[in-house]
């Protein structure tokens, strides 16, 4: 049983579906009739006007925001653990064209204003030393920890004192919202954020994530760039059409709910074991390694996060007696 | 009927099922089954160990190709109307991080060894002019001709003499070798190639191309560009099923030919307006705008290719009568 | 006797003396006394309030004004023969983060308006073809013509109607206003210019050039990627000194007309033999082999422009009897 | 009385000197007599053959030396308060097209083999995470403690263990050998160091200072990347001409000894109040507000380094009685 990542989980039925059933000849880029009912559904979703690009990948879709957020000169104000410092292989550098990545500190991945505020006043204001540009943040974070709506409220008010852009990496946005249970809206435009790598791949999408763009202004660049770095893909209605499936009642926030409860059966198993709060769909444990071999012997598969720690991941598909037999494998170590 | 780009055609029904198939949780990245299965199954088809890589675009093949055989200082030549000038945004300048296309004269957009060596000798070989690095052919051209395997090689042999890595975008590979009837390995690797742009979106696939590397140590380079571009995807699986079911009983070469003889069909209808040969799936006709405007409303869609002169490009799923039509309406001008 | 180059020209005595009188502990990078009256003499010169910067060299100028109003992704509109395009080793790829070069034609390394808005012309405007963001010329141009403040205007006019920046290399800047008499400001900002590269070197500088800013705004990002891009040197005192001593007394306009009017003499030896007009203080001659040879052999040296053909360049420090000795041995041959 | 930086310095008279002798006509860039003399000089100097070429900046020393040894798509081991990191505008992130600083702790801003090996463990060696490819010191540090041979041969063996380059930023490297007596042999290549940027402008030098090159097949890589930063100077005769004088009779050491002797007067002032041991030229000091306010009113000027610590420099050319005076006023504090 996979509890490795939620990345390798099975990809949703309506999904599928969605894929067969764009199967028609239609134009290409992204002039087909899906791909143009985007913008439309994510302007509902979020309650404004915003501007949606389908990409391959959350390291594109954060990447292509950066890049159009902050000139290769300046820098990202982000946290140390988050996947555009460790886990992009350094995209961020290539697509903005070498800027830099300001590695900040906070509990489970979480930045909080006071620590932005410091980074920012610790860097003089002059041509030698890089100035940031960008406050990305990554919500539900590395470690599963949410950020609610004041919280981002107030980074962005920060965000915006500093003359920072402000940026929201949400490859678990889905499993943020259905744990918080704040509006799309809330969390992200009328908080300060600027854009959203909004994740379906991680929640039952085969290969489409959305970039959302709330400062309209900012689309063509980004549609040039997009084009620019191969991710316009010429059959592009199939992303598109993943996509409106998943906005489709909602699904998102249905796959997410599942994955988060997974979560929580999981972490009620072992509360003194948990590095971190549960708050999303991913669970941390202090578990020596006889206890972590004698899981695997139990047949489930799993990361290792250091020495004494484990990291598992539950997804949309995981079914309630699997869960079951991982909590209860838990509970008997 | 449209005939405007191989581009926008429908996905293989086989293509579609090995999707379908491949949705099952298996390992993230390309640490799944199907992936690992696509260095052997190219191996196989090029009778020479190969390293193949999935990715979403041509654009993407071609670009980490590039980037991969030119440093950024240096200089990559083609022909003036090479889809990497042409149509890529600029790609090829992010990918490299600044290497220059040097845009050669052809017919056809074809290269000659004439043309590319001289070009070669205009350069002062100093540290002012930048100095080429790479030769890079697509095949078939962007007019829909082919190179044939003695072209190939005699470019290949120019490169190796000039010291210039050999590239092939091969957009329409399975589109050139349907109509030459060239091995595979004999129309690259044999022939200097040493990367090669696999088409197959527009040969039946959906989002899958692949690139081929036939000098092995430049493969765990790619293998990190093709992360640090954003075209790692994390369900990975999808798109090596893709790929593996093309290759199967030589779907790609099946759904070529059929693409091809549909041009063919549509070529001898008006062999005098021809403005190229039709060599693989691409029609380039002289047309007024009348003639043009009376196609169009006779239901046929196509791209106008400067005054007085159309592209009509067939597919893998065009069908007889479809192009018995268009043969017809283009007879009747 | 060297006609070769004016970039290997002696430094004028009054530059000499300006640097030994820098010699004295100020503050460092551009923070001295001599850097800051940069801008004031600038303005004064062209009228306007404009920003300076020092640069080391024609091709940090060129690019850093470049890079500042062309993003990565757009293209810059010049001349094939452009300075940028053959002698700069692709900098302005490396300074732009990879934008593209286009290439126009225009007799003498002139561009017309009509060229320009041909080019625009060709370019579709979507996503897939690099659109064009900055025009620049060269002034005087690479084979020694000039524009005229009228030919500037109309080229800034059609800037400003597709949206372009614009760009002057003015390597030969001094020797271009030495012979058109038109003002700085009518041939710069008022004609629609917004960066000058205003090159002292080849004029009897050392090792500084001033980069002119005519949009105040730019000049922020502009001071960051000189400092990015290794540029701001620590004691640029040295730079500013040389830059005011070439403007004291009009000695940069002094110097050029030396120049030219070298030129001038050697032109007239033999008027029948050159492939330009000369304008400025570079003669291009047709001579065939064996005359070129004994040129050489007379004790002259210079750069062969392709068969048949020779540049000579004279500086300002060209000794009258020199060129009464060069101009006698073309009228001999 | 200005102990700010030495980057303010004067520039000796001999550079001044031999500046003015190079003025005479030459081969433009670094085709003149002068230049051609580096090489040997530099081969002399550190007992094999080397490759030098001179640069205007620190900055450009360091980073064209990053650029050849790191691609774009791995890391930069380095302090945390590297000049590199500190102090160059992100040029690093420029020049190598978006590689990675790796920022390390370390005492005095001095690296340990163990710190570094720690660092590179801490990395899993997969295509997501951003590997290291160079290993870069400064020597002296931004702290002013100097690397013995010894130390440098010990990191120099880690870095051929991990498969890392080996850079040596020697802004101040002339400090550091008249501190540690080493050879300049000894603390460089032979210790395992395959590029050294060579200071000569904070130690008596206008605008010059060498790039070394130990392994010869850098340098084509490295003289293309110099022209294309904008760092070859077409007057380059009178750099070649600072650092021949600088060469001549050690004058490099002697400036070295001059600076570090006056530091160490300055430091015997108030062995309580440093917060480093002073092995170079640089003292840091502990001084409350009011302290420093009275320093000031001495009419001494210095950097704030943060609350209650100051950093004082010293010059090749600040005089014996300068820096009893600075001495006393500080015993006297």
């Amino acid at each position: 049983m996979r509890f490795f990542s939620d990345n390798a989980a099975a990809v949703h039925p309506k999904v599928m579906e969605a894929i067969a059933g764009a199967n028609r000849l239609d134009t290409a880029y992204d002039g087909d009739s899906l791909s143009a009912r985007l913008d439309g559904a994510f302007s509902d979703l979020f309650e404004t006007e915003v501007r949606a690009f389908w990409v391959s990948t959350g390291t594109a879709a954060n990447c292509l925001a950066l890049a159009a957020l902050c000139p290769p000169y300046r820098g990202i104000l982000c946290h140390r653990d988050a996947h555009i410092e460790v886990d992009e292989a350094g995209a961020p550098g290539f697509f903005t064209g070498g800027a830099k990545l300001m590695l900040l500190e906070g509990a489970g991945a979480k930045l909080s204003p006071e620590t932005v505020a410091a980074a920012c006043d610790r860097i003089r204001p002059d041509v030698h030393q890089v100035q940031p540009a960008v406050l990305s943040i990554t919500n539900a974070t590395e470690y599963g920890l949410v950020y609610r709506a004041g919280e981002v409220t107030a980074l962005g008010r920060l965000a915006q004192e500093r003359g920072l852009a402000f940026h929201m990496d949400g490859a678990r946005f889905a499993n943020a919202l259905a744990t918080t249970g704040d509006s799309p809206a809330d969390v992200t435009w009328r908080a300060g954020v600027d854009a959203l790598s909004f994740g379906f791949i991680k929640n039952g999408g085969l290969n489409a994530e959305a970039l959302i763009v709330f400062r309209p202004e900012l689309a063509d660049e980004i549609a040039v760039r997009r084009k620019r770095a191969g991710h316009l893909l010429s059959k592009g209605r199939f992303l598109a059409a993943q996509i409106l499936a998943m906005l489709d009642d909602d699904l998102w926030l249905a796959n997410a709910r599942a994955a988060n409860a997974a979560a929580r059966v999981v972490a009620e198993a072992a509360p003194e074991r948990l590095t971190y709060p549960v708050e999303a769909n991913e669970i941390f444990l202090k578990l020596n390694a006889d206890e972590a071999d004698g899981l695997r012997a139990a047949g489930f598969d799993f990361y290792d996060w250091g020495p004494g720690e484990i990291r598992l991941v539950t997804s949309w598909d995981q079914q309630g007696e699997e869960i079951e037999r991982l909590a209860s494998a838990i509970r008997a170590l």
